[in-house]
């Protein structure tokens, strides 16, 4: 396998393939369209678990698990939901293999038919609503807020690591209600909760906004997403929030006491994020030499490599180096001192080079005479020798310039390529020419939608709630539009 | 449903299903076999999950993930394995769903019949092995040390909340290694992390052993075990860590060039514990009020409960606790202040003590007066009157009292209940009269073994690492046994 990435620039999609392979992020399973994530691809979602865990906790959620199969019938209950997942999905009809009497090895057991087979979860609304209608009862029962890590499969025909896997892992938040404010609040907060983890953990500018009819979530009234630009003018939906209303309560008949002794239907929410977040991180900030990752979820921020050719060397390196190590540990800063003598120091940066470790420290026996060390920056690249003593103050405050860098990149990246369209031809022509995120006047109607979609390829991404527009006439039919929406072709 | 719980002496069975109901453990799915945890039992297994993580990075093992799918010929590629697992699982066969064209709602599409099959993996031996044939190509690549959390599906027949299930959550470990005895050291310390973790969490006291070749896993060479004793008398494991040998590397065709150069068959283990260990948990401690939860797994450590008449009188107890809230806070002991006037105090008394709070603190309007609270402990139902001063640290030592108190109490209940017999007619009569760990000698056949299961339906629990033992004659057929073994009848 060839040591040098395909460049962003010769070929953006193959660039990514190699680079989630090159850096031990991912591979593909042995069952079409699955994923295996390898150790350093799975630490960094690990990373992403913690913060986000601890930020549903800290709103008050609680985990909890469901199972793996919903009965087919199951799907069908809630009318839209029903199209909108049941279509491509695994379906378990057996329950057991046995030796073939002609020697044929292994097949599945006729006689071990399921009277009604079971579908692996494409998401858990249906098994969940049919729990909570025990669960709920009176109006001390809400808000029910729970939360569940899990797998889930789509039979998704084109697949692509991280971006779209057969199975994939994610946590799906499904919440109930009173009253239907208090749904939407919590639909709009847990929107602004991925918001706040996309741009302050991974460094990632996103929209915030609301899906038309056409892009919502099968069973939904309302779906409110946040939508990223990647570095090839393609957008991203990074995470959705679902208003359900009644939907799903009415479906599984789940009602409750209120105070005044009336039975009413809850109001629901569901919301997820999924190692499709991955993706988005890498496509985001990655450069041709490898992965940049933003030090608030990289597993090693700092790697330390020693330059020596005698083994007093290295002690004497060991011996500099034991306080400052100490100092980082206590600061909670994730090191790797990479003192193998396997490989050169030249093979050493290029390798945590394509991992996106943050800082490299470089120190050899020049330093020890200096009392200095070289520090190398993973975002910009820069080098620069600095003293041992602070050390470790100086690599806490670098680690937070390279976060900060690392989202105004991305930052300056997506304003210089959001470009608004007045007529359809400019539109067009800016979609292949300049990709990127367009603000754009849409009458409002599915077919209009549709009809961009068929001849552009690009969607409706969202209404943005963050951007002011004035009113106008859509692009395409004249009619009036109350705002302008984000265009993009999209992953 | 009746608020109390059966007694344990008239129906141990019958009390553990109800009381992981009603403490909101969990409950059956709608799918046979399946469960749902729901949250408290979670946040149970998510403290039991944050330990073991912790000690298996401790150990330098990275987590990863692989495949929920494995293709049908994969099983049948280790010879003994497909024997233990392939029999009963879930068979995916078909990819899609469509509507009936007779209107009988949605039906699965007879076209979209998968070529080969999938299994639901059962155990990921298989398709991990598949993976660590391209990982594994030189001596430097090794030992390679993978764990995995995961869900995995076995189509049991018999099913219970926790201790069988179809679908039940758990960790894998996969490693790989250049040298037998690497690998035997491996499965021996991961039995050792295993009895640690139960012993100085799960306040379980547990036999380290190596299982009878009727009882190994499928696929394995040895496989170590941890063993408990239940309060009824019945065997439970609680955790196994297998010796693979070069059995999945020959099945698998995984090489490693040798330092010296020559391609060798590398050497596996694997190891697991799962949501089995909530069982264990809640069937060693608890008692006919509830839960008993050690300390160290508790999701709420101590709970506090105001007695109140006013609000007023709210307010100075809140006033009063807000320092020792911040002790507890800042010793990172959890707490619970429940000051809802939803629940009299005397309801709240008995919630929080069938959910297994270990520690109880009650104050009111005279502890205000004197500077005092009231301290209820689970374990042993004392209660003390104790000043508010140095609460925190009077809190604190009491908690350790408490988990070290569970765990000599469940000790003393394995030592009251562990037997020995010299021949099998008291062999028998003990299973009876006096249930528990019966150690007797064993010819060391699996003829023996299996008449023996027949007749009594007890089975060998392990072969001791911790138990000294003389020579003897098998208590069956008089023939030699090098030591006494562990029986008992087996959850």
């Amino acid at each position: 396998m060839s040591k040098v990435l395909p460049k962003r620039s010769d070929d953006y999609s193959l660039w990514y393939n190699e680079l989630v392979k090159r850096a031990d992020l991912a591979e593909n399973a042995p069952v079409r369209g699955c994923m295996i994530i390898k150790p350093y691809g799975y630490s960094i979602w690990e990373k992403m678990q913690a913060v986000l865990d601890k930020m549903f906790k800290e709103t008050g959620h609680s985990n909890a698990y469901f199972p793996l199969f919903i009965p087919k019938s199951y799907l069908s209950k809630e009318a839209s939901h029903i199209d909108g997942f049941a279509k491509e999905c695994a379906v378990v009809t057996h329950y057991r293999l046995k030796n073939d009497e002609n020697g044929k090895g292994i097949i599945v057991d006729p006689e071990a038919k399921l009277d009604e087979e079971l579908i692996v979860r494409p998401t858990s609304e249906t098994v969940i609503w049919n729990t909570y209608k025990t669960w709920i009862q009176s109006h001390r029962d809400l808000p029910l807020l729970i939360n569940q890590w899990a797998n889930v499969v789509r039979w998704e025909m084109r697949t692509r690591l991280f971006l779209r896997t057969t199975e994939f892992l994610w946590q799906e938040g499904h919440t109930a209600h009173a009253t239907k404010q208090e749904a939407i609040v919590e639909t709009e907060q847990m929107m602004n909760v991925y918001a706040t983890f996309a741009q302050n953990f991974m460094a990632l500018p996103v929209h915030r906004g609301i899906k038309s009819a056409n892009e919502r979530f099968a069973g939904a009234e309302e779906t409110y997403c946040i939508e990223a630009l990647m570095q090839d003018g393609k957008a991203l939906q990074a995470g959705t929030s679902h208003f359900l209303g009644q939907n799903f309560a009415k479906a599984f008949d789940v009602k409750f006491a209120s105070k005044e002794g009336s039975l009413e239907y809850v109001w629901g929410t569901s919301w997820g994020v999924s190692t499709r977040l991955m993706g988005a991180l890498i496509m985001a900030h990655s450069d041709d030499e490898g992965l940049v990752l933003p030090p608030l979820l990289a597993p090693i921020q700092v790697v330390i490599v020693p330059i020596f050719k005698t083994a007093e060397q290295l002690d004497l390196i060991e011996a500099t180096l034991k306080p400052i190590l100490a100092a980082l540990k206590a600061k909670d800063i994730s090191v790797k001192f990479d003192h193998s003598d396997k490989y050169s120091p030249g093979f050493k940066f290029a390798e945590y080079e394509l991992k996106g470790v943050p800082l490299r420290v470089a120190i050899g026996a020049r330093d020890i005479e200096n009392g200095t060390v070289e520090l190398a920056r993973r975002d910009t690249k820069e080098k620069t020798t600095v003293p041992q003593e602070g050390l470790a103050d100086t690599i806490e405050k670098l680690l937070q310039e390279i976060q900060e860098n690392i989202y105004k990149k991305a930052f300056a990246y997506r304003e210089a390529n959001t470009f608004v369209a007045d007529d359809y031809t400019t539109f067009k022509t800016m979609l292949d020419e300049t990709p990127g995120f367009i603000l754009a006047h849409w009458d409002g109607t599915p077919e209009t939608e549709e009809k961009i979609k068929e001849e552009t390829k690009a969607t409706i991404r969202c209404i943005p709630l963050d951007v002011t527009s004035e009113p106008g006439i859509c692009m395409v039919t004249g009619k009036p539009s109350a705002q302008r929406v984000l265009f993009a072709r999209a992953y």
